[in-house]
């Protein structure tokens, strides 16, 4: 028996059970994006590996354990991206995007690479959803964001998610914070894991972050950044809030919140949903008014969120939310004999050429095991070809959901699939629309 | 100044205004393999690289040459995936997807990575649409796939491709013929390239993949595999012609295409273009029945094919092909003055909540900077408001297109915004649909 390969730990195959349900997740994504002016961009799978370094900190356990670098055969650095918004920002820069019309705002889908540990919800191999906006230093800005991120969470039908904001200032603001935070810690310097050991003269916001239990507890009695703000981060922060109360969209202030990359300045927020363990954050962003200068582009502020699609599809699954399933086969042609199959195969040809999801033998079954198969894979009608039937040019056209069988013209056979599919659409569909309308339409549009 | 950053060497960004395109193509690919029953798949990013060894062949230039390997963090060898095919039958293996119904038919889309010398049409990121099909022998299956590639191509807007077929037989024939390809490369031994020497021990198939003009001139007296096909592999083979005669597909027999993969038996084929340059090849696949098995798989039939997304969108720049571009923004709100800005920005958060892609300011921005940029996104309506408007509730909506204005109540705005549009799109539409039909379906979906 030769070898048995199985996808990479940590990643993921994506079956087609479920890949129906995460194009349809995908698409109301970006429709509800484009809605506030967003614009698809993809940027590649790998970068310079400097560029993470730079943007998202070396200090962060993102840039310090959790990357895939390697050497490309040209002897250069580079990494599987971990996150989007680097690679985002490379490209505004690089092809003059935030030369047009302000603010410059892009979105995109896309995988993320971070080498940790496999568990519910976290992949080594993950799927996010992103946008960024930039070119907007107003408050109102922020606010616009977290009304996209509540608007698309609640479009998909998630709820009971508790969104969480904090600030956590601009430059200026943070050092006085930090030399706070510093001196506090440094009075728990002998409780501190030795990681936070090591990030007390790095970062120490970063020990904010810390999952260890003992860190975990010396944090609750911690500085917090909003009593450090200077006079317009606060202002600011005042600002988001306001708009958030005027936009009906409930929050709570919390100041542990600090994200875990370098970047981030003033607003940083979470959606949280309690229903999927540990892992509960399924959308977090906030503004980075630094970080277009920082890779070399021109001052500009900037805003955005990152959304996991896995743990989204753990809170949908979690609360019961039913995504569509992809339509099943229009028609099953069955054939009987050589001619006949022939015969069989070239009309499901013909049929999907106008658009009908028709389907013929490929494995020389005979008329029993077609069947079964046309009833496994869920074929709305089936109908059998036979010697009879071509002579005639008439067929039985069985809807396999009644059982009821009407004998149509082999050639009419597609109109006659169409008109029974249309007609159960029709019954299916609310009284809220116009049936006769919709049916005059089709009509209209299939002349 | 900071270091500025840029994509990596054959590597791409999409930018917006390419982006919907591409979307919408990706659409279309999907829907019509859909409708030949095909369902997506989503496979890791990176596998574990024995597998493209095994499959992919250790004397192919991909795995020779071209594969993008590394070493994790835990000390596999991973390396990203070249193509689709092995990855896509790993998954099919690991999940028991063989067990089900058969033919199992899956389709994908992906970034494949490739260390080649970027030109163009040829990254070292490129993306491709593939599908694969499971468990069918017959000649039928590989026309109803040959059939699907050229209905895609069609239904996207190419034209004037040309179909080339070959087959390169089963292990049996290609024994026979492989012994004849050795002589006669043998007594052309001091001729060939370096690395075609190379090959005659390897896989002397290969040399007749070979790029140097030399080693081409030398292919052209080779004998052809077509004439050392046994009588099975011969009457498959005349069967999948007769079926593409019979479906009006135009072919030639080209016996120079052996694909670049050892994966390969029986029916190859490629769709080719004359108007992209030497990288002419949009769509290209075959048979591969001792794949599955190699992979630790039970013996299972298997075939299918990829298309390169970047070449499939040169040849239609090319061909003059126009895909649809993103819609722009609704309806932008200006606001003069504190009250009446605020006012406009939460009103375009509610019209975004109704699916209208709405914008108001976000930079602090004067009335004429404000209008200056709704003209510039394309705005279809945009409506004032000041401190006058919010004290009589009504508004000036005005049309951007035509420059007309029109009094509305600021509540009402978003129903007038609405009606427009749809005004407009039954104007643009074309007489066959029955105007009065839809815009009594829209009315009543919208009660």
């Amino acid at each position: 028996m030769a070898q048995k390969f199985s996808a990479p730990r940590g990643t993921q195959d994506l079956l087609p059970q479920d890949s129906y349900k995460w194009r349809f997740l995908e698409r109301r994504l970006m429709e509800i994006a484009e809605a506030y002016g967003y614009r698809e961009i993809r940027i590649p799978t790998f970068e310079h590996t400097e560029l993470f370094i730079r943007s998202v900190g070396e200090s962060t356990d993102v840039v310090g354990k959790e990357m895939y670098t390697f050497e490309d055969k040209g002897g250069r650095s580079i990494t599987l991206r971990p996150e989007g918004t680097a690679g985002t920002v490379r490209a505004a820069i690089e092809h003059g995007l935030l030369a047009g019309a302000m603010p410059l705002r892009l979105c995109y889908l896309l995988s993320c690479f971070r080498y940790e540990k496999p568990q519910a919800g976290r992949l080594r191999e993950f799927h996010q959803f992103g946008v960024e906006c930039f070119g907007a230093a107003d408050a109102a800005a922020d606010a616009e964001l977290i009304h996209l991120a509540g608007n698309i969470l609640s479009g998909v039908g998630v709820r009971d998610l508790s969104l969480e904001i904090n600030s956590i200032g601009c430059p200026t603001c943070r050092k006085a914070y930090l030399e706070k935070l510093r001196a506090y810690f440094q009075s728990h310097y002998d409780e501190l894991c030795d990681t936070c050991k090591g990030r007390l003269e790095t970062n120490p916001l970063r020990i904010l972050d810390c999952k260890s239990p003992v860190c975990k507890a010396i944090c609750e009695g911690a500085p917090v950044i909003v009593d450090s703000l200077c006079d317009d981060c606060k202002e600011h922060f005042r600002r988001l809030q306001e708009y958030l109360t005027a936009m009906d969209m409930p929050f709570t202030v919390n100041p542990h919140i600090v994200r875990g990359l370098d970047y981030y300045t003033r607003t940083v927020f979470e959606f949280v949903s309690g229903q999927i363990g540990a892992q509960g954050t399924v959308c977090g962003g906030g503004r980075y008014d630094g970080l277009v200068e920082e890779m070399g582009g021109n001052p500009t502020p900037g805003l955005g969120f990152g959304m996991g699609l896995e743990r989204l599809m753990l809170v949908l699954e979690a609360q019961g939310v039913e995504l569509p399933a992809q339509p099943t086969c229009d028609v099953y042609l069955a054939g009987i004999g050589d001619a006949a199959s022939r015969r069989a195969f070239l009309l499901a040809q013909e049929l999907k050429e106008d658009g009908l999801h028709a389907q013929s033998d490929l494995c020389g079954r005979g008329l029993k095991a077609q069947m079964k198969y046309a009833d496994k894979i869920g074929a709305k009608y089936a109908v059998v070809l036979g010697d009879e039937e071509l002579q005639s040019g008439t067929a039985n056209l069985k809807n396999m959901l009644t059982g009821e069988t009407t004998q149509v013209p082999i050639d009419g056979i597609g109109a006659a699939v169409t008109d029974g599919i249309m007609d159960r659409m029709l019954d299916e569909m609310t009284d809220d629309v116009d049936k006769e309308a919709l049916s005059k339409l089709f009509g209209g549009m299939m002349k």
